[in-house]
């Protein structure tokens, strides 16, 4: 079973949140050497800069030809406990190797 | 004579960096008002999500019709004061009206 947290059995996605950066590097090098051909990462809020610095470890330490092929941002709206929306920045970057 | 810190007189250019996110949402804003067609908006380490929102929060408050046209990431090499180098990663968004 894989960690759900990290990986959903049903595709190539990878959400990186707030665990240790090389817990999602290792997430991303896993993928490819499984056979996958490409690979999205998603982040959102503060994550997103831990979602860049993953694929630029898994690029230069582990996959030299891994390059970023699409690169997608929306906002979510998520409500509070008041009622009140606020919005957060979503990222969804497309990895080849 | 412009805020060097977040704007470059002689290009297109927004460094996003630690200050409040609502400063560079403003230098986007204005930068279109004043006439460019094209921006670049750099960051790197944990300013990243706040490029992002930056761009997110001048498209749906302020410009419609934003949109993020290019992206790009490389990895910078720092040096620290004890002659190790530590590895950054740095953003480049292309934003056009």
């Amino acid at each position: 079973m894989e960690d759900q947290s990290t990986q959903k059995p049903d595709g190539n996605i990878i959400y990186v949140g707030s665990k240790n950066v090389m817990s999602y590097v290792l997430a991303i090098v896993t993928k490819f050497n499984q056979g996958s051909t490409e690979i999205q990462v998603k982040a959102r809020g503060a994550a997103i800069s831990r979602a860049v610095d993953a694929t630029q470890i898994a690029k230069h330490r582990f996959i030299n030809t891994l390059e970023i092929t699409g690169f997608k941002v929306t906002t979510e709206e998520l409500q509070s406990e008041d009622g009140s929306n606020s919005r957060v920045s979503s990222v969804t970057l497309t990895l080849k190797k």
